[in-house]
């Protein structure tokens, strides 16, 4: 790394940071409630925001989901439900359950209230270090780096927000020709990080990513990911997930180190650490 | 666990918190240093130390000390030597090179300056959590559980500390009776948490612990040290070695939630994360 820039890090567990859940609750205190699918975070953030404010909570996950991830969204009291582990299961899954419960659906990206919610980690990373000339955020579907772009801008219009994905997402290229390129119906991308396997952005998401993020996205192949979760565990002894090893694998990366020397102070968002102890990337899992 | 009990944690990196260095250098600014046996946090903390204030310094290590200890210890500038896994090879070899290098010797714990430092860990832990009433800690030496049963009893006479030690240390024996009743010379227990696995307390160590610490020493298996470290790496969020877990098993223990219910705050050191990422103790090891 250039020896002139430095890093900070803001370690959200989780992203309980959901706005307008009181909301729901005043509309009709019986049948609303929330339905998700997710891959860990969200789902976890809404089942702990669905039990604070004493409303029922079903959370979708796919199949292949950690049981880590499974097991905390269970812990704070939500229903579970499995899908098939790709996005078009998991949004019809998501549907019937609404349909059939009358619940109300809060995706994990596409919402201007979760959005909001997100957005309130960049509010205290530059409350806690108000040098950052630069976050690295993940990109899922897109509601963390929009959230984060939002209230960052506003309060450091010239602060920069670069985009972390996994290989295969594409992202840089829908960003410098200001389109969706992306395949539909909508698929995974194939990589460790399950938390930002999603390859497209959300709809409301990508408007606002283009217009505040940089052009220049971070892609992260299953190794660098590997090598940023490694550095974590190995020297800043927190256990992460893929998609933060890829924002430290972002951080290390030659590109950045090639980028501007005026990006000095650089905030990296270590967004989980919804890892699955028995299955570490690194090493070999323990027969059944 | 008891559910009128809360628990806080104190998790310090690597005991760099000694004290005296300044004094060394004042004596002889050529050839004073620092050389010591450690597993670990004491080597890295000297080492750290040692290039801070401009000192040579050599660390000596037990030959089968997880190569990320050896890496920190030698990326914090210092020699690394290694010695037999036995405290008297680690004593002989400690005592040539001082010798041979004209060095001084700083003991990772029978060392008044090394426990003052380590008495800061209980200052800054009752500073944030004040209404703590009691502390549990691992035992190697003793030198930590010396330092902060001092400073944590001098603030507040009345609070409680607690021991955790590995099974085969036989520690709560030798306080109810009294007596130092380990076989001479020093041995090493069999435990996973290598950081703690010297059996005997130091001659300065166990006439503090004897008359600060409680008599009712919390021994941990191998098994309840593994859960310790799984329940930190999971739900914490923290990668810790085994000295941290045994502290973690002691706090889970039917021991401590059959115990005078009035221990309502409940403070757990979590006294370093020197783990070798490639050696989980509940995953098995890459084939070479």
């Amino acid at each position: 790394m250039s020896e002139s820039r430095e890093f900070a890090v803001m370690s959200h567990e989780s992203d309980i940071r959901l706005a307008g859940l009181e909301t729901h609750r005043n509309f009709d205190p019986v049948c609303v409630c929330q339905t998700t699918h997710s891959s860990g975070n969200h789902g976890q953030a809404l089942a702990w925001a669905a039990q604070h404010c004493g409303l029922p909570c079903n959370v979708i996950v796919p199949r292949n989901t950690p049981t880590v991830k499974i097991d905390a969204i269970k812990g704070y009291g939500a229903d579970v439900t499995l899908c098939e582990p790709n996005p078009t299961s998991r949004a019809e899954t998501c549907a019937a359950i609404c349909s059939e419960k009358n619940y109300v659906y809060i995706p994990s990206a596409d919402h201007y209230d979760v959005m909001a919610g997100q957005g309130t980690i960049a509010l205290e990373f530059l409350e806690q270090v108000p040098m950052l000339d630069a976050i690295l955020v993940a990109a899922s579907a897109g509601g963390m780096v929009s959230g984060i772009a939002c209230a960052a801008k506003q309060l450091k219009p010239e602060i920069k927000i670069f985009v972390v994905e996994p290989f295969g997402k594409d992202l840089e290229r829908c960003l410098r020709e200001g389109k969706r390129l992306w395949p539909e119906p909508p698929q995974y991308v194939d990589t460790i990080a399950e938390g930002i396997r999603i390859q497209q952005l959300g709809k409301l998401a990508f408007p606002i990513v283009l217009s505040l993020a940089e052009k220049e996205v971070f892609t992260t192949t299953n190794a660098q990911i590997v090598e940023g979760m490694r550095f974590a565990f190995e020297r800043m002894k927190v256990v992460i997930e893929g998609a933060s090893g890829a924002v430290i694998a972002a951080a290390m990366s030659k590109r950045l180190r090639r980028m501007d020397g005026r990006l000095r102070h650089v905030g990296v968002i270590l967004c989980g650490g919804n890892v699955d102890i028995d299955h570490i990337p690194w090493l070999p899992t323990r027969e059944a």
